[in-house]
């Protein structure tokens, strides 16, 4: 079975950031695999899209072998250690809805697995537009600004024009009928009127908090 | 070629709205004809899509015989003559850009060959929030606001959590790539946050007029 | 969890349209702090989308400290006290086919929930011709129909070139094939004939209510 | 250049349809090989989607050696001779609008050109519903009711559930927006509410002709 | 209940082809309605897309009051007698795999309501085509040739090409991946190479035996 | 229920392939006929996309009577006896991520039905480019390659530019969002920029693997 | 301008495909820096989709310095000295109708200046089946058929289930209306029932002919 | 025609990128309008989508009262004086093909604008693997990585995978057929394998730049 698996495992040295697993798609088998190399590796790395059969497959697999931080909303297990937090918070997570917070923590979580901490800022959207206007400021003093929403996404376009930051719009696959699984809101978002706003996959929290990492460490070269 | 065209002239006596004439799709004789039985008739009506073609055949055809009032921007034409002016000033018709003027012209045309005055707001699109904001308090009086917008028509949602009246969006084929011709605003606007929002095929100013002019006329009514 | 959610409590004074709650999407911890929320601030709200599971949890949620008023048809679920019907009945809501029915029902439940009786009629599309024009009399009285229509949405077109009021269309998610889960309904109600007939999302009773809401409110301001 | 051709004149002899040319992809020098074949083996033939240009190709290329009858409006060319008309009319050819009549045309003329008249009913589109309903009795007399319409095309929806004959919807490109250049009416009229709609490519006036030819050829069988 | 349905009985008489139910979409309850009313007024019904739920409360709700006859290949239930055949069988029904026996069979049922037999050729697309060119004889002697078949759908073209009466071509949802449903096969039959070759909606069995009800009694007509 | 079946068991003189059955869409009496068939006929078939429940149907049929292979990954049955393998591995099959697996298992049981040995070379995706690059030289002896790869297929593109053989690309069903079900994948793999790369249906392991049959086999002709 | 352009001159080594010029998107300054670089390091190159403007613009390039051999059917250019032809003639390029031969002859084009024949077999759609029959042990004599059709592409299909050979549907963007500009071609295409077809991009000719010579050239190997 | 616009001049001290002028969908009149303001106010401004029609308006109205820098490849034109370049080159504009220059240079004028160099590197694209490899280097000292590639955009997957900066994929609507104008690129950029690429809407060179401005400008932040 591990000839199946080919583990990125020097990606992080290369990019900086290190390879996570999706667990979406991938059999008992695989995950089980993957696990064990962990485990002979001393590895540790981040599960993403866990459902609950790949949670009880994961954890049954860790033993208690390797630590667990498992979070349902979002998704997401750690397995193996997760270094400390940032001492600066320097992106923030905005949503539009309620049901778009499972992605918006995906993304914190996946911020948090490479150190950064993250400003919540959820369901202010541009309906009742002074939920996000009166928190403007805080946006503001943020390097990047990671906005999830779904539908029409109009709330990317309503930050991009507010801060100096980078905008990435996380499309999200709420909503029904011609929302279409979140491709009006990424098409939407792609024509955000606002520039410079880019865009993830729909429902792509994790693409996202890696976005933001790959913009913070590029601070630190010259 | 009468023939081929058969005028529902009664329409305007069964529910309130006359015939309107789109000319994109008609041949120059078929614009001929209807022109040649309006004079017979001494009827008027408006021509909406009057590419420069149409405007000439028209303006020929009515000769002296019926008065022609045409606006390039919105390519509307008044064959006969209009109604007098109502009072008040009831619908606002306002754009995201100012690519979206024409079509907001022929919302605006329609709405006086109908007696209604318009107040009209251009570029005050949600990139640049403020421009919108200040301006609230106008369209707040109003009992309709058509919202034409293209891209990610981020305006109509935005609109739509401010005012109390009928909001109408009217999704425009302004922008490239993946706004598809209109296509991403049309669905954006139909996934609208805000409550109660409707919309427009794309580019139809002359429907969202008519809608409005719906609401305004069942205000008379029981 | 509450720093999840975000109600926009104020909208009613600000657009005349009290929020109301999409459940779909929300989870069972989301739909429990919105009602303890409401049971603490002694409001009430219209809840929408609730399949079983949501109402079991809004029920349970709801103890006996807020009167609970749910249509399972409909899946709609009044949480506290709803106002008192209008005098007359200024809306009708159609329907082409029986399937169309549960949407029809949201519109419905919905104008009740603002103080608005409807005329229900039910099974009228355009394959039964007569079933419909016998009817028009009653329809051309109302301020607004909202046609409920799924396949080829025939519907609005045949009513906006018979009665004067403001028409919604409302596409279903009915029929199969290419009827594409209502997007064909959709378009074709966007390119429907008749002049100035408005379009909601797919399945948007509630939508298509809060517009015909929009409609009748505006008839009080000048 | 012929060898790129290879025609299938015995088409008339197995199914009762002669081969037809569409001229519309075919360069010059393959129309001229066409027509100097046919003037070879003393054939005639029905040409379809004949632009200008190829108008004045087929013209020049048949010379005084064939006889040819060109209509503008439907774009087809009889090169030869055609058949003596049938002394009944048996199919009628219905559109929604004018803009609908080229198509319409070219139904027609392909009718004529297998001997059969077609009774012409333009402009009779559902948005004035009297228009057509007043002239419901003569199409119930047909065998074979062929609709022309674009934008939601609903009318053979509502002719289906009118007549006992075949019905057959041809949707046109005539509309704009989310018309889609006919796509939206195509699909409108695959979802028709009434039983036994039948529909062709869109713009197809000659597919619609040749399966109406069908049906009544089939009449002759046992 | 009873409300909400509104069955058009008199369709028999106008068109020629009696209303029947598509189950899909219905509520037991409205099934059950429907059949207290057939019963009530002693009239037979064609039940059509007859899940195995719809099935039992069908049958439970015509108890012994009327004959049931149901057929779960194709989910279609007789409810009262059915007429007696046609003598002749001018019907073929044909499928291009054994996947598509479903969709062919929905049809044949819906032709024996209506009391017309059908040629069933099953199994016999163009990958081995010397399956079908072996029976084509047969094919050429019918009045009506119904091609079921997903995929490409190429069946309808070839058989177009061969055989005089009329070609429907209903595309089915069978195929995976770009077969998309079924609309891979809608789009190819709609362009088939074969002149007068009409279409129905993806799966739509019982539109294509109405279509050809409508083509036989057309026979019958001037 | 034989009559419904159609087995083309001459397709292998033709063409150098014998028919395969695809389960998907076939009923439990079809596959027991088909089943029952070969017994009778003492012939060997090919199932795939065989799930769990055809599994059960297939094997309980088979009994003792016909040896049964089966392989659960790659949801393929082997009823009968397969050939011996050809003494070279002339056929690589490559997957872009572990999730593509299934599909190239397809391909692989598919080429080995067929005789042929396969190299397998799994989660070598373009985003750790080095996975690729060494293994580069073992691909370049290969005379078809056979690239399974899901989300936006850059697997083919780069294999293309870097080996002479034959580039087969099955898109797969991997991903979410705007993967779409493996139609992103499809387009980007047939844009593919280099040279002669071939693409199949989405997840279509069986198909390319008959495609690479072909191409070896033809090596055989003049 | 040249720093725009970085030719792979050394393709021809790695993958025995030597790289072509798409002119197509390419400005005029490109155009002669690349045919600048060839007259300097004297190579020869294919250019495709050649307009009228591009030829005229290679042609004076070119001078005399290096031989120029232009079709204007295919739109191809051979800029330098072409290879003597193979001695066989092991590929066919089938078109399903005269619309399809400029596509098929920029294959047919590719594959001389690669060094291959083709039997060229134009308008042997299935529409009229007998022409291809007729011809079916003529292309079962081939290594390599090239299918090139558009509409519903029924070609491939049938010819997959005749010849034993490699077999490459080319999707053609004739038609007009649901052809979408070759969208259902390519569909049906890669649907295609008989085992084993593969297929390319719309109207690439070219891709055909280059995934030709990779299944001739990988019989070379062991 | 000045209140048809509604410039937005403080959007630079707001959030760091000033406004910039989309001249295409913009009149003759609503161009020269600006440009006076401009002249009036002593601001310069950076126009976009200049067409030759456009380059002629804005030069002649900008007569000498402010300087134009002008780029026919871009379509981009200075009106105004540009900022001093920043000493350090931070940005990299990569293209996979040399159709995707003008796409990149949109890109490049507009970092030059707001004083930022960039490191070009055009023609790499993946099918000619090397070409791209021996750059890496180079393209890992780099903040930010513009990818400008259209057909299946594999560039940024695979740049992705191999530099630590911010990646930045502008899928372009260079190719034909199913390359669908760009979309097929922006969804497979959308779905890249590599962690962390972000997208802009198709041809978006302008906004790629504006993002890599705000990636680089949030670095002078805490």
């Amino acid at each position: 079975m591990t000839s199946e698996l080919n583990l990125d495992l020097l990606r992080s040295v290369r990019i900086g950031l290190p390879e996570a697993v999706l667990c979406a798609g991938k059999s008992a088998a695989q995950l089980r695999a993957i696990v064990a190399q962990l485990i002979e590796q001393k590895k540790s790395m981040l599960f993403t899209r866990v459902d609950d059969d790949a949670h009880r497959i994961v954890s049954e697999a860790a033993g208690g072998a390797l630590p667990i931080d498992d979070d349902r909303t979002s998704r997401t297990t750690y397995v193996g250690a997760a270094p400390a937090p940032h001492a600066m918070t320097r992106v923030a997570v905005v949503t539009a809805g309620s049901s778009d917070v499972p992605v918006a923590k995906e993304a914190v979580r996946t911020l948090q697995w490479h150190g950064e901490n993250a400003l919540e800022m959820y369901d202010v959207g541009v309906a009742g537009l002074w939920r996000l206007v009166e928190r403007v400021p805080e946006l503001q003093t943020m390097r990047v600004v990671i906005c999830v929403a779904g539908m029409d996404a109009a709330l990317p376009s309503v930050v991009g024009g507010l801060v100096p930051g980078v905008v990435i719009a996380v499309p999200t696959s709420t909503g029904y009928g011609v929302a279409r699984s979140g491709e009006t809101a990424l098409h939407a978002a792609l024509c955000a009127c606002s520039s410079g706003v880019v865009v993830t996959n729909i429902d792509n929290g994790y693409g996202a908090a890696c976005a933001a990492i790959r913009a913070l460490g590029a601070a630190k070269k010259p």
